[in-house]
């Protein structure tokens, strides 16, 4: 096992031990809807998110108690946006993470509830003390990551992505979808180790202009996951933007094109983080796995 | 008009009007998202929870401003409860305040992501230096809106809820999921007056007991428009509980039990406010209101 999956896998543990903690157990009349939540938010997954917001805190020496914090509600509201994104009346997908559901191992309502809880619980932890003692770094992280994930970010990617089943996007209106729909979670993510770590204005820059092509990177390497991957790999279903004659930019550009573009956009970013030198490495790194992962 | 009619008339304007600035204008491909936005958190209603936020803030001399913000802010969160709880998988609701609801008007996909982005915007709204001047009082509204909007609070209460249709609740279990599904909302109104008037903890507690006591008068008082009220008049299906053979307190205590239980509780919510003198009393007006509406 290389050294970033290493770490990957570490900082995946964190997170999962913290989102049980964090989430209640179940139990009482509501138990299901804790169960659900649990179920989904503890479903594994590469821990992107995560791993971003531990490195970026990283680079200003942050303790990392406070930024899996951030990386444990980053990854229920991830876990939220999925939940809902797989109902039947949004992408209507039965299978995540190669196990049901969560609307077909309860039933819809509880997905809806489960979704809502989870990102409600987001709030929560970030605004408790224990994220930074600072009540200022907590308000901001608030307000960041509610801009981040509502309707000029991720909720507005996701309606966009919705219409444009039934109309065929442009490779710009593509970009920006996905600029929306995946990237301003990725942005936050990177964002939120500036802020938790009082990073001042040109730092937090490039931390943002590193994410906004990571963002994009890893969207197209996704795409070409769906396109050319194997379903038992990536564990969800494959193929399925192409069955559903969803624009993307691979069936845009050509699989080949996408790849490049991909390694482009990765090589792009690392170079935003020239100013933090040594410190940004893991950043670096995972920029590569990022655009050569297989799952 | 009374003057407790003007003064309620008068929340609810500025209320619709900050809500109709903080909820950005319908642009763009996620146009629609804005759009329905708009329709469910600008639909009117009894604003009960804006004129409790403004109402316990003048207790402890709050600008208005501040408190209007969080007003809109939890009828942000009411407005998603609604869409949400009106899906077809929930209630299955095809009006709501006289109007088709926002699945039937736009498309369930696009309730779901309305839902979602109210409640984000929400918690933006909040934690903005512009709702208070001090990043604690923000952080702590955060927390205290997530806890009681969450899988303990108002989510856990709507799962309650439904699972309820299947099994017959008594007295004490409905009550339960009552102080969950509404009162943990309007027990976080009169908090929040609190907590932006750094109230001490007697004061803090008395308004939250005053808050408990008339979230179950409410609810009450909700039942029995739905059990003996005129549709036209309520502006939503009425008789759905009796049909849907769902228990509530007036089926379990007859109406006019159940009357006599919503007036003792009003009562009973006014006496918490003793140690705030005449400076609550809109807080006692609006108790007699809760009980004594017809819609």
């Amino acid at each position: 096992m290389t050294e970033l999956s290493q770490a990957l896998r570490a900082i995946g543990s964190s997170v999962d031990e913290l989102l049980g903690r964090l989430i209640p157990m179940p139990e009482g009349p509501e138990g299901q809807l804790l169960d659900a939540m649990r179920y989904s938010a503890l479903a594994g997954g590469k821990r992107l998110r995560p791993f971003l917001v531990v490195s970026s805190a990283d680079v200003f020496n942050v303790p990392q108690s406070y930024a899996l914090r951030v990386a444990a509600a980053i990854e229920m509201v991830h876990a939220y946006s999925l939940v809902h994104d797989d109902l039947p009346c949004m992408d209507d997908d039965d299978m995540r993470r190669g196990r049901p559901t969560v609307h077909i191992k309860y039933n819809e309502a509880t997905a809806v509830l489960t979704g809502d809880a989870l990102l409600t619980l987001a709030f929560e932890v970030i605004a408790d003390d224990e994220t930074h003692p600072e009540p200022a770094v907590r308000a901001e992280l608030v307000a960041m990551l509610a801009k981040r994930a509502g309707s000029h970010g991720m909720v507005g990617g996701q309606m966009i992505d919705l219409l444009a089943e039934h109309e065929s996007l442009d490779a710009g209106e593509i970009t920006r979808l996905q600029q929306l729909k995946t990237g301003a979670l990725i942005a936050f993510s990177c964002e939120a180790g500036a802020i938790l770590g009082r990073a001042d204005k040109p730092e937090r820059h490039a931390l943002l202009a590193y994410a906004h092509d990571l963002g994009l990177a890893f969207q197209i390497a996704d795409d070409l996951l769906d396109y050319e991957g194997d379903a038992s790999v990536v564990g969800k279903a494959v193929g399925k933007d192409l069955e559903a004659g969803k624009a993307t930019l691979v069936s845009i550009l050509g699989a080949d094109q996408a790849r490049i573009q991909a390694e482009m956009l990765a090589d792009q970013a690392v170079r935003h983080l020239d100013l933090f030198g040594k410190k940004a490495d893991s950043l670096r790194e995972i920029a590569d796995f990022v655009v050569n992962r297989s799952s």
